[in-house]
């Protein structure tokens, strides 16, 4: 506050020019020069959307790096549940969960999602991004101790900032350096979280849960995962990481997305009853959004379905990926120790990776880079994953293309 | 950090007990209560839902609070466009869209909304809190000198926590109380920018934006307007409040939603192409959020292509709010001074306010509180919209039962 109310009336005529607010807002340079260069691989505009491919400008390109893993985006069934919500409901919920916009069809996919992963009760939010950080804003606070892994998604990183608490990093999947960390912490007041998660989304990697939940109990912290890209891909039946390692009761909440293989959009948490019930009463980025539109729950519900009851389509991603990784290691790349359907493909300097996307680009494989401060200096890539969707012809023509530009531009010999 | 390891080396066997980080996790004790006593009016779940009524548990209720101002969600039109959608993109847009998950749709719709609110770019959020808080933590960063009204939205303030930067809160729609603290502030570096909104959701007020305005530009302050519950509603077209008062080019920044009248779900900021660009490639809500699928976006477009060319739609929404909110002040409700859709019904304490729902919910009307700490104590309200949707008879039932119960409880005499 302070008295300044007289100084600022005083010199109301001939007030100091204000910097404005606006000035600095400008793209990043570097994607201004990208355009120019004809090098720009971001925001491709698609036209139509065929499971292993897409048409942009008129032309089809085998998309890699779409996270519908079982490719259930194309099922008729999924389809056919959202177009009788439409009929039914409409596509706006009109108002939040807590008001005028929770469906019996929300309390539906809550129960058998909670089923599905192992966990008492499931709360739906209106994107991934906001439960994910609910998670981290809601059951972090600003009194306990947060632990996150170095590679966590950033909407935990801004959850945490949502409470005004600042997580400790331990170094990627390295329990010792987590333990390191709380041993540290240990006269520190309030309870420990340790946040971590089931695929991370870049590196492709399965989180070190077994570790992970070994040194939180010992330290009597509580673990939460985000499955974001395990659910329906990990798990005997798709349940995620926590049934994978068989840890469904050590791991405490598991959050979740609908946009990966649920084949639709927001997101979710799971854990008991207390603590879903604390969240669905205090939780900003849930109480202040409007629900999701019931065609987006039928789908999430119809592909939950799918998912506990055939197999068969995470079978056949796996065989999918199994075969990519396989053949791209055959070439020589380096695919950073990835074990899931995320394979990034190391391919060096910025310049490089941008040039790789462009070459890419014109032998018809839709790509994306990974460039700096995404990755570290020097360790630009290029960010694939494969799913059901795939056909053996564009898996082939993928491999070709990786082939050609990679020996174009020396990233393979 | 500090040099702890080895004082935490020796004591691991004997190591202190710590807080269980989930042990004060439990629902707030008045969630409980009111359960208990049957008074607990939240997350009521609806099987049916018809524009003006919703079935819970097997009962017709007359809907009140919804914000769908328009009565779209039930537009045959609307729900067409979202059927084709389905049906030719599926229910997932499976990737962001700065990576694989950009349509041709979603630009289309941004561009016709960039052009609806007359702005130069528009961007497409997958949730309308994500919007809003991304108006606030990437545009006012760290180094600006933000400014609130009393009354913004929650997502704006978790915008600003995100950016670990505390606005200043001026008295809601008290242009002159602005000035006051734009006054304290001259000597402070940064620039400044004035965040309101175009319809305040709790009280239902118009934004004072002429006078913000004003103030702002004498201050060099941008301003940014969040019209969630404006846009279709406020202006000549339904553009929103910036062209309600004229003054479309003097709110620098139109944040929106898509789920109140535009009958669907998710949120968009329009600005100027520099503006709108440098969100693009550094908001992290929209660069780590899924895109919105493909027929969300084409009911939101169909929806918008309604209300620029149908204005009975906005005509008899304003008919209808008119009626009803004479009709409350006849019986001597006060209205706290709503100018808009939004009514709130002031009732005084909290357990008033909670025996006022459940008269209305006997007289089978869905009507939700509003109370501490939301309100101030002993202002309770029960927070009333009205919409196209709603018939003549609804509107009837509604002022019988608030009569019924305002006589019963003694609010109204």
């Amino acid at each position: 506050m302070g008295d300044t109310a007289t100084i600022g009336g005083a010199s109301s005529l001939v007030r100091e020019p204000v910097v404005d607010a606006f000035a600095d807002l400008r793209a990043p340079r570097r994607a201004d020069q990208a355009r120019a260069l004809g090098l720009y691989p971001y925001f491709k505009a698609m036209a139509r959307h065929g499971g292993g491919t897409v048409v942009v400008d008129g032309e089809q390109y085998v998309l890699t790096g779409s996270n519908d893993y079982l490719g259930l985006t194309q099922d008729a069934r999924v389809r056919q549940a959202a177009r009788a919500a439409v009929d039914e409901f409409g596509m706006s919920a009109s108002g939040s969960r807590f008001l005028t916009g929770t469906l019996e069809l929300h309390e539906t996919l809550e129960a058998e999602l909670a089923d599905f992963v192992g966990k008492e009760s499931a709360l739906v939010f209106s994107a991934g991004f906001l439960g994910t950080a609910a998670a981290v804003a809601t059951l972090g606070g600003r009194h306990n101790v947060l632990y996150f892994d170095d590679q966590n998604h950033a909407s935990m990183i801004d959850g945490a900032r949502m409470a005004a608490n600042r997580p400790r990093r331990f170094e990627h999947n390295d329990a010792a350096d987590l333990e390191r960390l709380l041993k540290e912490d240990e006269g520190l007041p309030g309870g420990r979280i340790v946040y971590t998660e089931g695929i991370f989304s870049m590196s492709g990697h399965i989180g070190a849960i077994p570790e992970v939940v070994e040194v939180a109990r010992r330290y009597g912290a509580r673990v939460v995962c985000d499955d974001a890209h395990a659910t329906g891909v990990l798990g005997p039946r798709g349940e995620g990481s926590h049934a994978h390692f068989d840890l469904v009761d050590d791991v405490d909440v598991v959050a979740g997305t609908f946009s990966k293989a649920l084949a639709s959009v927001g997101g979710f948490l799971a854990g008991t009853a207390d603590v879903i019930d604390y969240i669905r009463h205090t939780a900003r980025p849930f109480i202040f959004s409007t629900a999701l539109p019931a065609p987006n729950i039928a789908a999430s519900l119809e592909a939950l379905r799918i998912i506990r009851s055939e197999p068969e389509h995470r079978e056949q991603m796996w065989s999918k990926v199994d075969f990519m990784r396989q053949n791209l290691l055959d070439l020589g790349f380096d695919l950073l120790g990835s074990d899931s359907p995320i394979v990034p493909v190391l391919v060096g300097d910025e310049s490089t990776a941008l040039q790789f996307w462009r070459g890419l680009w014109e032998e018809k494989v839709f790509a994306t880079p990974a460039l700096p401060p995404a990755v570290a200096q020097g360790r630009s890539l290029i960010r694939t994953s494969f799913n059901t969707a795939h056909r053996l012809e564009h898996l082939e023509r993928v491999l070709e293309a990786f082939e050609k530009v990679g020996r174009a531009l020396r990233v393979i010999s």
